[in-house]
């Protein structure tokens, strides 16, 4: 895969005459990453307005930058190396000591680099096309496993040890698995609770691949689910699907929200569903765009988000069911292809 | 496990009458957890000069927060919702955005809860004994399979995979397995490089065991080693012994650091030596105090801390060795016991 990092640059560079900074110093690890290539825990680069980059980091990292159309720099701290009066900084990441320390003449700047991760190239889909397969597979070969007697925690440590054998850099973020009365709490870490016929079980999980993040939700029954729980599990996948529906280049974060929830809302759950539906992903597991009733925005083309509507009943449990999706003209492409039937183990 | 979190509040808040505020507002979510428990993405304590405090955070946390003997609120910026004019803020861990938006009156402090952090107590240590206890086991059981043919990333994730197997939360840290002529950068990441006779391979990686990070390096051989190999690590297994050695209550940092060095220096290497020697560990992998020649401070008792010096020479490969240890009155406490003889597979 040949990224070209230079068009990264440029389409920053262009951002800049508007916030009347000749450069930024982009400190976030995550859009060093996006804008150079360079996987570091210490690094910072410094974009002019003319697309030009000066890359700092330490002397760990520097057999790493050969190949990258940057200059590299010694510095232990790397974002006093590059800071000059005049010039802008992400003000989301650097912290107030860093600011204070750098002295006077730095200008903060709104998120730049988030708004350009938004939208995908082709090579960023195909990781994450391949992140929501390898998640996919796990999942097919893993729920093959589930039934009564297994805990929580041995279900999440499956998933993620086999998402690594297929080839995963790693688990995406810190699984769930939520089963019976715990499914009424949407970020359930997984404890030694034994599965037992009569729980539904939600997983929410992914796998990172080559820096890039899958998302996925399940929520599976064991045995067969009483009326309550098939009547939660058919009203979830409606908003779901009304949500998925709803995902189009053009249209208002809002809106998007609005389909999902308007279906929970009628049946008269919207108390039980206090998140917003869905968010961005890529070298983040949460970026922009985010879904939710009081955001703003529309989407556009080339997004992967989530689409993931829940309802959870305190004391009973939940239901939560999760794609990850990207924006297309003529209709979203669907990256996590696991049926949305519900399973019966 | 009964940890005190009101006495760990109550040192925090016995510190601020010197910072002239009456109360902190702690925004780093380690720092959130060392003081009241909650393990969240999305949460922030006020802390009193009385010992009060108040946590915030956001709804899908609600139901992990029983128990804790703080108030619980909702909201979506938990640092808003807290802020109010003379309060100190973290430095070091809010950001500029933060800052600027939360209106003036703010008191940026310097870091108070890391120094706090740095002394364990006796369930913090068990915690860290039992990381390293897993990553010892799980370098045995797989250093038994380490031979020619795998590759370096399959090294590392057959110890990450059996880590869990053994009960960690997952890896402490992205493992490093660098061998042959990768060896030269300290923070190589596994690539497919196969693993062959006359390679000197590092491999650095650890267990993160309820929230406390392990840490341990060791360099092997594949077939016997060259004159030379053998040489580059008797001489780091004589600073990192140096090192360990150094290691006690009322030490400076950088003479602890000079203890290895110096052997480093002396055989004509100390250019080849270029990070420092160590660094705390705990809820977090690198956290106070840190060793090295420009540090200050003065170690304490009970300081869990890693000894690791290393050589690098550029194309040819490196050596480096590193233990936890915990600072003790009378000498250290070994974390990691895995034998620091060459090992020749």
């Amino acid at each position: 895969m040949t990224v070209n990092y230079p068009e990264r640059r440029a389409r920053l560079a262009a951002l800049l005459p508007a916030c009347e900074v000749d450069a930024v110093l982009v400190t976030s690890l995550v859009n060093v990453r996006y804008l150079t290539g360079l996987d570091s825990s210490n690094a910072a680069v410094l974009v002019g307005a003319d697309g030009s980059a000066l890359l700092a980091t330490d002397n760990r990292y520097i057999g790493k930058t050969r190949g990258l159309d940057v200059e590299t720099v010694e510095a232990a701290d790397v974002a006093a190396r590059l800071a000059a009066p005049g010039v802008g900084i992400e003000a989301a990441h650097m912290s107030v000591a860093t600011f204070i320390r750098l002295g006077e003449g730095l200008v903060p700047l709104e998120p730049l680099v988030e708004g350009l991760r938004a939208v995908k190239d082709d090579d960023e889909l195909e990781l994450l096309r391949t992140a929501c397969a390898i998640s996919d597979q796990a999942f097919a070969d893993v729920s093959a496993r589930i039934g009564p007697g297994l805990t929580e925690r041995e279900v999440a440590r499956l998933l993620e040890a086999r998402m690594v054998e297929l080839g995963a850099d790693k688990p995406a973020f810190e699984s769930v698995v939520a089963s019976g009365e715990n499914g009424a709490i949407p970020h359930h870490d997984p404890t030694d609770r034994r599965l037992r016929a009569g729980d539904l079980v939600t997983i929410d999980f992914g796998a990172r691949y080559q820096g890039y993040h899958a998302d996925m939700t399940r929520t599976l029954s064991i045995g067969e689910p009483a009326a309550w729980q098939r009547e939660l599990y058919d009203l979830v996948a409606a908003a779901q699907r009304a949500g998925r529906e709803a995902l189009a280049p053009g249209a208002a974060a809002r809106d998007v929200d609005a389909a999902a929830r308007s279906v929970i809302e009628a049946a008269g759950h919207g108390g039980h569903f206090r998140h917003g539906l869905g968010h961005g992903v890529g070298l983040e597991i949460h970026e922009e765009p985010f879904l939710g009733p009081a955001r703003t925005g529309r989407l556009e083309d080339r997004v992967p988000i989530t689409v993931e509507p829940g309802v959870y009943l305190p004391g009973r449990g939940g239901v939560r069911i999760e794609d990850t999706l990207v924006t297309r003209e003529g209709g979203p492409e669907l990256f996590t292809k696991t049926t949305k039937e519900l399973l019966v183990l």
